[in-house]
Order: C-alpha cells, then structure tokens, then sequence
C-alpha cells in the first residue's frame, strides 16, 4: 500500500506525540457543499449514491479539496447493516431514514438474512478501495457503523423516533429478546468494520447516536456492553499499523467513565461536555475527539476562531486530541466559516505540542 | 386560607423529615388521559384551555382523582409570558407551539409589550386561583414558568428546532443583544412567577427545556445566570410558608455541581443521571426531583415497579428527594400503569425515612 504521507489524525488517536492538532468534521462530505449537492443530483437517491463507490469517493474527497482535513470519511449511511439483513432502508424527503420492514419478535429476528459484509455489503467495501487508492496515501480513511443500539432503534421504531417508546419497551420488558437482537448485530458489526478494515480503512469509529436516550444503567447494560463486545473483535492492525477505534456517544458526557475502558482508543464527546472536564476524568486510558457545538459555524469567523482556541485551551497541553465538531456539520453552513474552523485549529493548535 | 393536609412536597424540597417519598408527575394532566382529551375538545384549542380558568382547573385535578399525587401542577403553557410580550403563540396539530412574530434585532425587543403579570396573564392568576380553592388544601398548588434561555429559543426561531441555528448565532455573535433579551425575559419570568405565588402557588418549578443544547460555557452564561436572577427576585414565603423553587434543565446532568449552587430549593434530573451519584455530587445544597424514564411506563405494571425501587435505592436514605419522571408523560402511556409507578413509589419508599 502507499506510505501515508499525514499520520497525524492516527498518531493523535494513539496519545502519540504530533506536531498540531488533527481536525475532520463529521458530515465533512455533505449538504453544506455545493459540489456535494451537484454530485448527489447526478447520482439519484442518497441510497444510490451510497451504493455507487465513483461517487462515493468522489463526495468523500470534496471537502479535502477545500480543506486541509487531516482525515477523510467514508461516505456511507450508518444503516447500511439492518439494510443488508433485510430491512428495506429508505428515505423520504425532508424526513430520517425508514425501514420497510421492522425487527419486534423472535420470529422478526429470525427472518434477518444471514449477512457477510465483504459479499452482502460489497458495495461499500468497493467505495472502501477506491477511496484508498484516489487518497494516494494524503490521509488516513476513516470507516464507520452505527453502533448495535442504534441500529435496533431504528430497527424496532421502523424509522427515528421521538422517544424509542417501541424499543426501550423491548429492552425494559423482553431484555432477552433485546439482548439477542444486539447480539446478533454486534456480530454484524464486528464482521462489517473488520471487512472495512481489511478493504483499507485505517480507524473506524463507531457513531452511537441514540446511546444518549438510555438511563446510565441501561446504557451499559445495551449499549456500551455491545459496542465493547464489537471492538473486541476488530483487527488491531492492518499493514502493521495499529486500526484506532472511536467510540461516539451524542448525549453520553455523563459516562465518560465507563466509555473511556470499553476498549477503544478514542472517545468523542458531544459540545455540551467540558473538554477539560473529560480529560480529567479519562486520564490516560484515551484520547478525546471534538466538540465544537456545530451552531458555532453559523457565528462569525472570528467567533469561532475564539471557540477553537477556548476549546484547545480547555483540552491543554499534549497529544490526545482530535478535533473535531460535537455533532455532524449542519446543512445551511456557509463553506467559508469552514475554512475559518480548520485554519484555526492548524494555527492555534501547534504551540500546544511544542513538548512532544 | 385553608390548612395543607399533605405538605410531604414541600417538605422534601426543604429537606425535611417525611413519612415517604413524594410523587408527582411532569404532565400528569395531559393527553394520556381520556378525560383529559374529552375536556379538551370541549375547550376547542390548546390555548382555549390555558385561558379558560374553570377548564384549567378541571384538567389540573383530573389526575388526582386517579392518583394520589402529593402535588398538583397547573395547567399552562411554557410560553404564556412571550404570547403576552406580543409574539402571538399558536399551535398547529401534531407539530409544536409556534409564533406569529419572531425577536431577532434589538427593533425587536423594542416593540415588545411592556407587561404586567397580573393584568397581562389574569388569565393565569385566575386559573391558580380557581385550581386553590377547589383543591382545598389537599396538596400543594406548584406554578411553573419556561426559563429565560427555553423562551428565547422559540422567540428567536420562531417555534421549536432541531439545532437552534438561528439562537445559537445571536448568542455567540451578539452576545450583548442575547443578553438584553434574556435580561428582559427574566424580569417578565420574575415578575409572573412573583404573581403566581401571589394568587397562591405554593412552589414554582421553572422548565429549562433547553438549557441542556448548549456547551457547558454557554449554559451557565446564557440559561443558569438568568434563572439564578429570576429565584433571586421571587418571594421566599407566602403565607408565612416557604415557597421553594425547582429548577429542572433537561440534559444539565453534566452541570449539576453548578445548578446546585443557583439558589433553587430543588433540582430536577433527567432519567439519563444516576440519581446516586447526583446526590454524591450536590449533597446537602439542594433536594433532587426525578428521574424515571418516562417511557418506563410502556413497560408491565411489574418491571415498573422494579425500576421504581431502584431509583429509590439509588437516591438512598433520608429525605430531599421528590419522584417523579425525568421528563413529562409520553401520550400513550395506560393510565394503569400511572397507577402502578405511584404505588410502588407509596410502597416502596417509607423504608428510606423510618429514622426521620
């Protein structure tokens, strides 16, 4: 494979001493660009532009045109997995994804296709490749998957939800009807982020957008126990580089304790905890990610300039942190205040590592 | 006025011996119920409702006549206090309150009404009165008020939102503007809590619905400051009482040290903070309200109960702890199960006062 040119993101990750802090955006490849607007046009569906791994790559590699990002995404839905086992994942406009079909006994988790990533979800191992091999070696790609909590929310509901009333009945009521759905998909899971992996994916993060729904006895018990059970089960390496794990609970400030030993290299934490705060409390045992409130993009340049530098301030002296924002880019920001977030982490970053 | 027979809500919020742990419910008047929703169509609109003091009264008793709550809450809504700045609340089916006007430029604020509780939301002060003399000295009559920072989130965008793009921006661009508004709302807010406990509230709980979407620095500048100066301007006592405040921010788990320290008599938790270590960390500052996920009650009668001794185990020995849910009832719920949650917590809970 290509040497990779920028380890910092990966470095970072591994609490290895680096020269700046490394920032991507979640949604870095997303609404809030133009080109990707165009692209997604050309392609159809979101789904067939998921599907379709040329324009796949090619969203994934806009926002590195614009941006010195120090990590590429793969472009993808985080509900690619139920979609395989048999779900029927859409979208209609204006509205989250839905499921034509919907997992709520034994006899619906027994109806799942039989999955193997590589073959049922080649289509993403494809943009996978390709994307390596456009990056040429510039930055490292990062694979993902929605985490098994997440994917049963959607799976029980049928599509979002306001309250996961459907799911947490099944989890509080039937926990082993629960626990044997998320069994099975943290199965799923493992063997899909290890396919990534293996396709050329250098980190993978796990994004548990509705972990954060949970009380904190029942996050761990079907949440943090599964996606703990998933990075078990992940390739260390690949080409004798060590494979970071992310682990990303929106809402989950509160259990940074518990998150920081489920056996991933980082956390993310959403913009509502202190990052200080966060650092104090995972000590060594990991590196953060974030967390920039993503409504920051929507203040003046110099405004957020001044974030960034509260937000580096706050994270302190050393490696260990990735920036990034607390949650996905939000659709209507303006490109250029991008540009103002990314330029201020590069410059305000280095005098923080000036000791590694 | 007449004698209160059951003070065990006051009692705890003072952190005062109590025979059992009190219980009442955010929403417990509210569309669960079938008598609820019959009253409500003979009102005609939401706003109907809240302004027929008669009405009011009626589905603020409803659930006492089910339950043997230990406190009733008024019948209102959040947003009283800007409909009468002017902005014209409405509510469209199935979607949330919206505005008429919108508050984005200091113009804006300017041609906002000057407003006088008393006058300018009688309405309100006759439905407390209404809702005093016909509870009869049962249990205690609590008001309730949105924060400075809940009510400027639908003032500046109109209604509800996803990301608070559009108050977001003023907050962190013009921090001075923001400032002028909240300052302006936490006058009103004072004022009409002021005049709630006049026509005879006997706590005031203040819903910082939406404290919990901002970084862990913006929430104490932009909500907490401003509900700290709201309980510093309301009356201590009435009627020779103690009138204790409940400040409840949803996802403020993380900020509970400081929330303790706002001048609230109580603080109210979300089902995701484990209400032992919430106590661990506010100690004798202040009593706890919560925090059973509301949707506990899609689950059986049995596994409810469970729950509720565990929170009350989590909580402990000793009074300062008033039940309740961690966020209002969700529509659907089986008023029986209502009736299993208030039981188990009559049951349950004298255990943990026998040396009061």
């Amino acid at each position: 494979m290509t040497e990779l040119k920028n380890d910092r993101f990966l470095r970072a990750l591994l609490r290895q001493p680096v020269d700046r802090t490394p920032v991507w955006m979640m949604r870095q490849a997303g609404r809030y660009l133009p080109e990707y607007r165009a692209t997604r046009k050309q392609a159809g569906s979101f789904l067939d532009l998921c599907k379709n791994d040329e324009l796949a790559c090619e969203v994934t590699l806009q926002p590195l045109r614009r941006y010195p990002m120090d990590a590429a995404i793969l472009f993808s839905d985080i509900l690619t997995v139920p979609d395989a086992l048999g779900l029927g994942l859409y979208f209609e406009e204006g509205e989250g994804p839905k499921f034509r079909k919907t997992v709520r006994s034994e006899a619906d988790i027994a109806g799942l296709n039989s999955i193997v990533a590589e073959d049922d979800l080649g289509y993403v191992m494809a943009a996978v490749r390709t994307i390596r091999r456009e990056l040429n070696g510039e930055v490292p790609l990062i694979g993902f998957s929605g985490s098994p909590w997440t994917l049963a929310t959607y799976m029980v509901e049928g599509g979002s939800s306001r309250d996961f009333a459907r799911v947490k009945a099944m989890a509080y009521d039937q926990p082993e009807l629960m626990n044997q759905l998320l069994s099975l998909l943290a199965d799923a899971v493992a063997d899909y982020l290890g396919a990534q992996i293996r396709a050329g994916a250098q980190a993978v993060q796990i994004f548990d957008t509705w972990g954060g729904s949970l009380s904190a006895a029942a996050y761990r018990e079907f949440s943090l126990k599964y996606m703990q059970r998933v990075i078990s089960r992940l390739p260390a390496e690949a080409d004798g580089r060590r494979v970071p794990v992310i682990v990303f609970t929106k809402g989950g400030g509160q259990w940074l304790n518990a998150i920081a030993d489920c056996g991933a290299q980082g956390v993310g934490i959403d913009w509502t905890t202190d990052i200080g705060a966060a650092r104090q409390q995972v000590g060594d045992r990991v590196a953060l990610q974030g967390n920039m409130d993503p409504s920051m993009l929507f203040a003046s340049p110099a405004r957020i300039r001044e974030e960034v530098a509260t937000i580096l301030a706050g994270y302190g002296h050393g490696s260990g942190h990735v920036f990034n924002l607390g949650h996905g880019i939000t659709p209507g920001v303006n490109p250029d205040h991008v540009t103002a977030f990314v330029e201020a982490v590069q410059e305000l970053s280095p005098q923080y590592h000036l000791a590694d």
